[in-house]
């Protein structure tokens, strides 16, 4: 039964693409310190509300009950959403909130009571420029950055903000699976200078997940004054902490019943079909994203 | 003496590009429906603690006391930002913690008790894949995006964590204005792979600053449904909402002393830099964030 489970989300996991989230609850993993992270949680309480409810996050991956989420909610966390920096007082980022399930569905590969899309969006700009008479000096990789860390910033501050609300999220890059022109069709985005990065379903979870899923904060991740890149023993621990199942490192428990050693040969091997070290290199293939990137207009001609 | 801070205030943002910011907090405006949000800010109190925290974020602009913040406080928002979800639960990224002032002023243009660089970095996922026998599958654009978001939704949670802690922050992407190899060549970053995305200077404010920065939460921003594209008449509405001072929507308050009919003529004449509507469009150049890009491995060849 376990086992089915299992299986059933991994076949959606890999219907629906690779979904940012994963953080799965039961009791909180709060607020441990760097230096021990890596070897041992610590059992700290959080210093204080926003704390205990950045560390209540976890990903509900469609799970969501039939609970709507009120239009009042909604506006809460919009409106929250909105006050996260932003480069040049721009804003370039549009929030396109969609509450009709079936739409939802169509986008994500999820259900849930509401759907905000977070898009990197210059249209505002080059729009109000064209108004007063000015051309938008354009879009670049640079803009395409700089653009798309604004949204995400906002985007962030939405899950946490719902989260304090009682509401639930999944965030999840299924937008970009399938044929990604039905996003731009079904909510006609415009061609040009907007690109939708990240959706962002809200709901309430009809169950608590088992746990809560585990993260790396020691070596590899966090680095002091400069970059320290892994040794062979820094890198054996990796292993050995995915395969502690105690720690919930990763996207899937039954890794071993696979017939995997470790955790990690189960993704480089089954999830993400990484080649054999000793193979030929593969030859680069463009990816759909870096195709609509192209057409919206932010990927610069290389000179040389 | 007003306008020589201003002044001074823009030479800054000027010499250090354009930062992620400009939040200013006197009195917190507190979250306001959406429909009402284009038209008037409403008194409306926050529903709770993390809402607070969150309206009550602003950017500090260098403008850091001398009060040092503790590492244990540095620790308890690293722990927290790593909380954010994350793509397939692989964290591709590295947060590079720098406590030297001198460096952080290299880096970044700012001073400030502390930094977090957050990089967008598969080097981790690299080496354990070659430890155990497999190639990294590569990256391209798309991995490009969708570590970009993993990295930016930890560093939100760190900057929520960071306020809800009494500590401010500066969001900047300064490290990529001057010679963006100074980032890889002070930090030791990898060549391949690893991306500087955003730092976070994180400090106490010496003084707190006159107003809060005003948000855009109506069309253009949000849309309900389907993408609304503006109307001429919604552009006059987003100009005169940027002309209306109450509303400190801008990154200037001045823009009127400087001859200019509204502050979006200020913001695409003197700031971008727009060329008239008639002009001819200018070729486009290939930006340095998009060398970098190539350079670090993100950029896969165009098939045609």
């Amino acid at each position: 039964m376990k086992t089915r489970r299992l299986d059933a989300s991994r076949r959606r996991l890999i219907r629906h693409g690779i979904d940012v989230g994963g953080a799965l609850l039961a009791t909180a993993a709060f607020a441990r310190p760097l230096k021990a992270a890596a070897t041992e949680p610590s059992s700290a309480a959080p210093a204080n509300e926003t704390l205990k409810t950045i560390h209540g996050l976890r990903t509900i991956h469609g799970d969501f009950s039939e609970r709507v989420v009120p239009d009042e909610t909604i506006q809460l966390v919009v409106g929250a959403s909105v006050r996260a920096a932003n480069a040049s007082a721009m804003q370039s980022y549009s929030i396109v909130v969609v509450k009709d399930g079936a739409t939802i569905h169509k986008l994500t590969g999820y259900r849930g009571s509401c759907l905000l899309l977070y898009c990197l969006d210059y249209t505002r700009v080059f729009d109000a420029a064209a108004h007063l008479g000015y051309r938008f000096p354009g879009a670049n990789l640079e803009s395409f950055v700089t653009g798309s860390t604004n949204t995400i910033l906002a985007a962030q501050t939405a899950v946490i903000a719902a989260k304090s609300l009682g509401v639930d999220s999944l965030l999840t890059n299924g937008v970009h699976r399938g044929d990604m022109q039905r996003v731009w069709d079904t909510l006609g985005l415009p061609e040009q200078y907007c690109f939708p990065l990240i959706a962002l379903v809200l709901g309430y979870a009809a169950k608590e997940p088992a746990y809560m899923k585990g993260r790396l904060s020691g070596p590899g991740v966090v680095h002091f004054g400069k970059y320290h890149r892994l040794s062979k023993t820094d890198l054996d621990e990796i292993v050995r902490q995915h395969d502690d199942k105690s720690r919930h490192l990763g996207l899937v428990e039954d890794w071993d019943q696979k017939g995997h050693k470790h955790y990690l040969d189960w993704l480089y091997k089954d999830w993400l079909r990484a080649p054999s070290a000793q193979g030929p290199q593969p030859a680069p293939a463009e990816s759909q994203i870096s195709k609509f990137m192209r057409k919206s207009g932010f990927v610069e001609e290389q000179k040389s």
